[in-house]
């Protein structure tokens, strides 16, 4: 089976967006093994949206059309697809009340053009857009089968969902359904990681094993296809999670946060942060989850080394003697924010973010600190490459790593 | 003259990437007037990509070609346009001492495939990568000229800025230059904007006046095109600010907390927070920025009402009595967070920012401190919409906003 994707907008070809519609359609179609072939783009234009319409016809036999159904004069969508399929419109008469009654609950009077919304292919199928007002509609011609979609990515998304994934599975009896599972891990490089999988990765077939390196993190995509893909993904993760368990943090679009999170709540511990460099990154990457208030009292931000004296009662005698940049500094940091905060666990950041050096120290020189309960604090040195955002970045993402490796004991 | 952009690789038909190099080179063509009629992608296929070649040759007088130079087999570019444009390929020399020696340098066997990337089409005038290994070419044929670029991104850009602008300008006299600038605003909701410019955005010919609405801002577009653009758009900008000025706070890419910091570092004062459903990112916003220790102390977050006591010394009968989701405990937190972190001027967030009701609140509810120097604390009450996410992202920006207003006086 044979399929393109064509994207119908000037604004396309203009720039003012990216073809993201075609990228997701392909992406999941892709999960049950589809075969796209094109994707285009073509503008506002009839001549050329026929001749595209023309083309696909006799190349694929699946043919995906996004935008172009619109109420204006520029949506041509509809009137090339009836001289392409040789097909009238009519109008739909739910679709039509439906428009009629949003115009009436909104007051305002419905213009004569919202009427082309509710046109239809005679032929069509037609597919109930639950986002919006255009329909979906699907047409089996003799060469191919045109299935068009509203441009707005949320519709165009709904109706994938909800219509168009069953009837191409049924229709084409897509089977070889794939499922796949990206588990993450934290703290061990991606040519180590490689390295410890070198003899699964090299058998591998199905599931397939993908490295991926992230920011901060690593991730291995599994990916089955066939009967039972869910039983050989498991599999393979038990045989991975035996060799490298100890780095990995969870699946699929989990975060390090979040994963920090979950461990600080089964623990029933509080967390705080003394930050320099990172300038309340760290703590607001935790208060941005939901349920923060059960683990995270606050934090304190103290950029200068008056602010870190004033704020965190970093002793001056500390900074004078070795500067804000010092194992000494985030250790002193850590210490007074488990107190001020009155909190489990206290993590601090001080370093040299950048652009510029500072006291004798270059841009990316880092110490993060950790006071855990009744334990000494411990410091680490780091050294990160990078812009300044990236650097503060990295660091915040290192202290989770950290914490990370500390909780999951 | 008519172009076309073809985009080569499966990745992109898999839906691993988007399509961004045609929108990139559509939108930095569409600011010299070309006509961009399609953009299409085609796989690691030989024969489909001769075929969209061959059409593309037909219908365009220029065809920009993204991707398929790279090294592996299934990089076919060259080879398709070898069969297309009737030439053949040949070693380019500098090319191939460019990769020879990057393998040498970095102490690496050069494999036989690499020497693929040195390869040119006979005709083609080679354009040199400063971003990697590949040129790019053109070929000029007779029905159509073809520009082939790399597709990583950064390569394909420096490759259009190096060469590529300039060659279609002076081959196509492309002189119906635009310009554009955006003017950016805060404190005025869309709809009052246009109200306020209404007679000029209905005589808007050239410049023509685009309203955009942002995540807490409005901008507005201009863009002229013909002789002398910038005047242009100088005297309409101009005409527009005396209407709308003082909600005007930079143009194009500047952010709602640059011309903070401008307007700090100007006035020579210095900024602390105070941060309980924000969490740290407002701090968080300013610190970010190039420079921010000439402006920025620190910051105070207190996600608790403990946390509200202990760190930033809230008194408990004010908690006890207007709870800290109040007037009064905004007003509170700022008066501590200016002694505390000794700053000329500071600002409290305190609300709720969900998904559950706090203290019999619901999300959304948003109270505001500000204290500058000697002034008494003023205090302003928001209802923001939207998940957790947005309601502080709001708040923050809204933050920005009554600083920046207090600040351009």
């Amino acid at each position: 089976m044979r399929m393109e994707v064509i994207a119908v907008g000037t604004e396309l070809l203009l720039g003012q967006i990216a073809n993201t519609n075609a990228q997701w359609i392909s992406r999941e179609l892709a999960h049950y093994g589809a075969n796209i072939y094109h994707h285009s783009v073509v503008g506002d234009n009839l001549t050329r949206v026929v001749e595209s319409f023309e083309q696909a016809k006799q190349r694929s036999d699946v043919v995906i059309v996004t935008g172009g159904l619109g109420p204006t004069e520029d949506d041509l969508t509809r009137e090339a697809a009836c001289e392409v399929l040789q097909d009238e419109l009519i109008e739909h008469e739910p679709t039509m009340n439906k428009i009629a009654h949003f115009y009436k609950k909104n007051d305002h009077q419905m213009t004569e053009n919202n009427r082309k919304q509710s046109h239809v292919l005679k032929k069509a199928k037609v597919l109930e857009n639950s986002e919006g007002m255009a329909p979906g509609q699907i047409v089996e011609a003799n060469d191919a089968t045109f299935i068009f979609l509203p441009g707005v990515p949320a519709e165009m998304k709904s109706l994938m969902n909800d219509f168009v994934f069953t009837y191409l599975t049924e229709k084409y009896q897509l089977e070889t359904k794939i499922k796949s599972e990206m588990l993450r891990f934290i703290g061990i490089g991606e040519s180590t990681l490689e390295e410890k999988l070198k003899d699964l990765i090299a058998q591998q077939t199905n599931p397939t094993i993908a490295p991926l390196a992230g920011e901060g993190d690593v991730a291995i995509r599994l990916t089955a296809s066939g009967k039972h893909p869910e039983r050989k993904i498991a599999n393979m993760k038990t045989s991975i999670l035996e060799r490298v368990g100890h780095y990995y943090f969870g699946s699929d679009s989990i975060t390090i946060e979040e994963a920090v999170q979950d461990l600080l709540v089964q623990k029933s511990l509080t967390i705080g942060s003394a930050e320099s460099l990172t300038g309340g990154k760290f703590i607001e990457r935790v208060i941005r989850l939901t349920g923060a208030s059960s683990i995270c009292q606050g934090g304190l931000v103290a950029y200068t080394p008056d602010a870190k004296q004033r704020v965190i009662q970093v002793p001056e005698e500390i900074i004078t003697r070795h500067g804000t940049i010092s194992s000494e500094c985030a250790e002193e940091m850590a210490i007074q924010a488990q107190k001020l905060l009155h909190v489990d666990i206290s993590i601090s950041f001080t370093g040299v973010a950048g652009p510029s050096s500072s006291e004798g120290h270059e841009p990316g020189l880092v110490y993060i600190g950790i006071k855990a309960n009744d334990a000494p604090a411990e410091v680490i040195q780091c050294y990160f490459d990078g812009s300044r955002d990236k650097i503060r970045q990295r660091t915040v993402t290192k202290g989770f790593e950290l914490l990370f490796h500390k909780l999951n004991l």
